[in-house]
């Protein structure tokens, strides 16, 4: 087989990213080769490319960013006997050991030896193509669209956030930030059956895009957050809040916020690491804290929920635009924040 | 004050209610006085009529049956703080004793001194009026009808056996039995978000209404409920059943038709005690089976997710008679089973 | 029934306690009159002693203090039926409602109608005799002695923290701090198998009292913590912190010394209520966070783990002496840190 | 390298089993060669010997039994960093896929690619070495033997049993059946702090090694066990039942015996696949129910307990022969019960 070319978009070093040609890659016998129809741009995907680095990972060579996709299976490795050409899928963007203490426990998002799409020096899929370990792939449904798809990555994020805060149609539920995580986080428990949702951010257009999917949103640079819940909820409080800011002072706030036995979930990273916590609030309360890192087992399960429900995720895609304007949808990301949650990219349009 | 008489179905033996006038009960310090809107006949109420008893539970005396009602409170002892007059409100029928050990762990439906309504020798309410221990009366939202307030109660069975299965969106659930419990049961799991429902009855009445809700039905005396499973879910099969028909055979398949590492709720209780379980399969598929005993702490959380939800629990009411017409109610439940499902009984009306 | 009069340890203010006669109480129908043997002086008590006030809890009256108690039971009230009189017992000190949402979910230490001894303005039990509502108490097997009775109270706390971390054979445990909490709380890790605990303190009297228990002894200002953890586990890491002490500094470290995915619960409350936690660390270890307000259904629990075992919590009773000498056993356990654990009261003797 | 011989005990048909010169087996990159010290005879390989096969798994070629093993890693693979030539190590007889739906979730035990030792066509370690994948390899502390390294095997079934069954010390613990796996589920209760233990055999032989280790023992051909039980727990009656014994008559007793809101764990095969099961009284008890295959995740569990425990699991091996004299072996396991619980072979010495 002669070697075939692909269109994928390299980043050199911050602030670059140019379209090349590289080599289509070859599915090994466990994986599958899917055609990148529809991948979203991360929080995660902006920062490298305005920084070059997050925490630890220093992308030090040219490297394909984009993690949040979806495609169909073009091509398959001979032992792989649960996806076939033709497939339609979701692609789970970390690969991991499957053999440590915490994959065989059933936490494998711990895994210290994952392989995770796009965060350095492991390439993403913002490219025509992409190989991936086969047992991370999902079939979608005949009603479930690539875009749904794609965002069954930001959504794991917060039906991951979900379940590790036992969140249930009982509970009435807080969500602190509507970028992307904080809607979809919304969404992941209206998925699961949560009727009272609160939620707070100060920019208007995550606001009315908020309330249009039924959450009832506080303005906290208007008004006084607790008092308003306390009035809202007639006293009776947020049995579980979920922190997708990673401001400082909104996540002080939480252990305030919460009701008495309460659990709050911290998923947005604050800026400096460091956040005064009231712990006397938290011992004396006996709240739940729980840190969410990444998400496990969330795809068959989201699958399952959205596939024959009325949530619509889509609502958070906001712009659209082709792999070659790729740079052109990151800059609607990185600056539009007034009018932009998702950006989608279409690699083979 | 002067004794105020109401109206009450007093059963005096089996196959014989009698309207009479009694008085109307004093709420003590911690009680409030409840007049009766809306009350369902449920089958032990019908088994109580039939047979005079269910168990070790036997009708000695006089009895005022039915146990599924709302109402409004008219009247509030001295120490009650969390309804007032006017209140419209459901009402939990068993009043527990708060100090046993099941108490204070959490399953206070296991209390052994509990005083639960319509069970001999305590009388249910029937009624135009009765008192109930306050911390058992739940505020409705303006949004719930006192239909959808009485029914809460065989509403929280399901929503027990939900709890008790750890059913949630991301499951595959198989209902046995369409009666009442079966059908609510079914909208409990619709409550959490379940998408994904099949459930077996051999009424055509029971079917039709079962797929107005979304269910998918598999008729048992037709189909082999087995094979169409694994066709209809493309082999990934169920992971939790809930058997609510008590029919010793549709008990008995209940293993070989829930996945391995599946979960199984019994709910219905069959005529003869003993059921043949196949015992390596419930081994070697690593079953979790769990009995279920009434609901525990289901109705705040039943009034959350039915409030804003669109899921209509009401398409279980198939009759709604008077108070007067009461043994023509009975007689709907007893005999009518292939046009009724829960018959309804207004005593203020 | 002439009235009989008893020895109290009244505080009229704080830094004052005398000894007075007042009348003995005469329990309520559902009260047991239980004549104290062994009752132990808490760091709470000493708080109230030598500032009058715990933060909202204000002395405001003539009050008597002690809540950590065993004795006999001498009276019941005529509904009394789980004890008889000439019972051992311990007492559980803090009655609650048995009506709530927490006290009917089996979390019962967040009732806020709870009537706690010793918190103003309920009276304690630093006296000769004291009634309590028979529910909470509890009888004690032969082979347990008055003062591991006592000590239930805060074994309770560390028995609490263990559940709430969810601590097994399985685990690695640290506790920080070596106080009287601390020590109970790795007593109560034995109880359940734990076999490798570490613990730090910088108390070398504390430090010995450890060792003796088979707990693994780090003094922090003479180690790096973390690095001696490292070693000692071999890499391995700790599975549960439980921070007893309190102390900031201790507090801030925890989310460092915790492995990934690892579980801290938090005891002991800090002096200023605010503590700077790496929030980045504590999300991207997906750990788990407890606070601990109190102790709910241990005592069973307790008395079963503790009756057969080889446990002997005794060891932390470092000081005995009478009622009338109560101000020397509190002068022990405020200004004797280097030399004393848990100073016994026996008003009895 | 030249190929080099070891004994194995090679099964040729049932009944029949001869000492054969193989091969030594060479490991691959990801796996270690293990020479085998210890290896236990279970009840599983003493019905293929006898039989030829076990439910759906049948003997159709000559194979190696034993699957609870423990040894010295001679070689290692390329690839394998968990363990190195000269570590004393168990061995976990399973090897999962990883990356199944079961195996993601931490229940590897369901996967359905498992490649298990001694399971036809799959070869067991009856031999002198053999080569395990090295996640399945887990490192002996110091102070444990390789007996105690080879029963951790049938002691995992223990563990998960009392994992599955949520048991904690504080629970009073009821075990039918006192096989090997009966004493070993008992000794599994015990490390985890479990003090009050019952359990039923006929056999004087194994209710004597029961009472050696602290079980209360009943026989149930001479006491009415309900009774019993009933007297000695003073009416508190047990919280969970492990029944392991496979005896359809204790199966069917189970639901009666245990108390009301109690668990039942099945680990004992029946020889007939229906048992009758009273089950109104599973539901009015509201009964949890777990079936038990294998085990997960319990050897790094286990050895944590057990290291540092003074709970001696050896107590339950009461005869060792050479691998040359296996099946004198095996026939002291198939046919002298009265007098022997677990035998060990030792191909190397």
């Amino acid at each position: 087989m002669t070697t075939q070319l692909m269109d994928a978009a390299v980043m050199d070093k911050p602030m670059s990213i140019a379209i090349k040609q590289i080599e289509i890659p070859v599915p090994k016998e466990d994986e599958a080769l899917v055609k990148v129809y529809c991948i979203g741009v991360c929080g995660s995907d902006v920062h490298y490319y305005e920084h070059g680095k997050i925490g630890r990972y220093i992308v030090e060579k040219p490297i394909i960013l984009g993690h949040e996709l979806a495609g169909e299976v073009v091509q398959i490795g001979e032992q792989v006997t649960n996806v076939s050409v033709g497939d339609r899928v979701a692609v789970e963007p970390g690969v991991t050991c499957g053999r440590c203490e915490h994959c065989k426990s059933g936490r494998y998002n711990l895994c210290p030896d994952v392989v995770f799409m796009a965060t350095p020096p492991v390439d993403g899929a913002w490219a025509e193509y992409v190989t991936v370990r086969s047992d991370f792939l999902f079939k979608l449904p005949d009603t479930m669209s690539y875009e749904e798809g794609a965002l069954l990555e930001p959504l794991s994020v917060g039906f991951h956030a979900m379940k590790r805060g036992r969140v249930t149609a009982a509970d009435r539920l807080f969500i602190s930030g509507l970028g992307p995580i904080g809607l979809l986080a919304a969404q992941s428990a209206q998925l699961l059956g949560v009727t009272e949702i609160y939620a707070t951010d100060v920019l208007p257009f995550r606001q009315s895009l908020a309330k249009e999917m039924g959450i009832t949103v506080i303005d906290p640079s208007k008004e006084n957050v607790k008092a308003r819940i306390e009035d809202l909820t007639e006293g009776k409080g947020i049995d579980v809040i979920v922190e997708t800011s990673g401001n400082a002072r909104a996540i002080s706030d939480t252990v305030n916020l919460v009701k008495r036995g309460g659990r709050i979930v911290y998923v947005g990273m604050p800026v400096a690491d460091e956040v005064p916590i009231n712990m006397n609030q938290l011992i004396d309360s006996e709240l739940d804290v729980y840190g969410i890192f990444r998400y496990v087992n969330t795809y068959p399960a989201a699958i399952q929920a959205l596939s024959r429900s009325n949530v619509d995720i889509t609502k958070v895609i906001t712009h659209k635009v082709s792999l070659k304007n790729i740079e052109e949808g990151i800059d609607i990301a990185r600056l539009q924040k007034d009018t932009s949650i998702k950006v989608m990219i279409y690699p083979n349009l």
